[in-house]
């Protein structure tokens, strides 16, 4: 927290990219690394990691270069990652059943704390150890449970409906699967997922192959 | 195509967004847009949307904007999507059964062609209309369906074997939604999802909180 300067937006969506990169390290008991390394993993070039660790505050050290431990806890404390932010599903169709299965969510501290669906077929199931509850309830379960991060996993029709119930229950943020551009107050950060936006990354990056040895593009 | 200037990797990232904040445009018959609406629309400044389109060699007409339809195809040709690129999906669980559901993929030319699952307890059966085939049949699927896309859905563990064998198989790129970091060959295209990724961007936004007006980060 050394750093007030205002991080840039691309910098921000690449502090868990290298956060993954990081932790992988670790597991492996590497205990620094150098730019040209940690760029190589996370398909950058080396200038834009120490420019982007930089706004952090950490500079590394020549010729030995970044502690390992030390800069996912730094990382961790600029993502506001130190402790947990319980996460609602709304929505248990596939994509909400793969989300609420999903691992990494609880291991990035973002464990889902409710299900909650429209259909009252569904009410009542259980995915994922989480009994699914009716959309009336979504009011009173986010402050009972702590609930700070909205997902919104409907088909897209539902989706402003769900993220003005979202906002009014109280939820900090909201993260968007439905396919449908939602819009929330501008003091609730809000982030539209569509799955085919990395396809079509990809589909531009086979027209225009990048050179041999140049990074790939950073996911 | 009237430029040759490298596109930087965050104005290719944006473009798709872009595309589809102009495809809803285009639903409402909306015949022309302003750089400042198409902003607020994908959530960056108006001065990014405009530096991004120049590397179309679009720049708008002054008082009136950027002709929407036109736009969304000047996109498109950039992107390569103006023919399909077929998908194989590679994991069949709960995220490979979203994906292979999700319709934005076939909307945006990127069908569903084929579905790959490694246990002989899932192949043979159906998803979203595919008849799952067995990981051996892949090298097989890629030429005879023209497969382009490899997509992994597999679990941590199993995607680096999947993206050895998508790659000898002939794709032209590849989609990773496992846990896992891959190693492919440069001449590859590969993209990395970490769902939990969007989480912690967000994350960092509740934290330092953007002021009320500014727009929301982009997607």
């Amino acid at each position: 927290m050394s750093s007030t300067r205002r991080i840039p937006e691309a910098t921000v969506a690449r502090l868990p990219v290298y956060r993954r990169c990081l932790i992988e390290l670790a597991q492996e008991h590497i205990p620094t690394v150098s730019s040209e390394r940690l760029a190589e993993m996370a398909g950058v070039n080396a200038a834009k990691v120490r420019k982007d660790l930089s706004y952090l505050g950490t500079y590394g050290t020549r010729g030995v270069g970044y502690e390992v431990r030390q800069l996912v806890v730094e990382i961790e404390s600029k993502l506001g990652l130190t402790r947990d932010s319980p996460v609602v599903i709304v929505g248990v169709g596939n994509l909400g059943q793969a989300l609420a299965n999903y691992a990494g969510f609880r291991e990035r501290g973002f464990p889902v704390a409710a299900l909650i669906d429209a259909d009252p077929t569904k009410v009542g199931g259980t995915v994922a150890g989480h009994v699914i509850r009716p959309l009336d309830e979504l009011d009173a379960l986010v402050p009972a449970l702590g609930i700070s991060v909205g997902i919104i996993a409907t088909p897209g029709t539902a989706a402003q409906a769900v993220a003005d119930r979202l906002v009014a229950a109280g939820v900090r943020s909201i993260l968007n699967f439905a396919p449908s551009v939602i819009v929330v107050p501008s003091t609730i950060p809000m982030r539209q997922v569509d799955l085919a936006t990395e396809l079509q990354i990809l589909s531009f990056y086979q027209e225009h192959p990048v050179e041999p040895g140049r990074p790939q593009p950073a996911a």
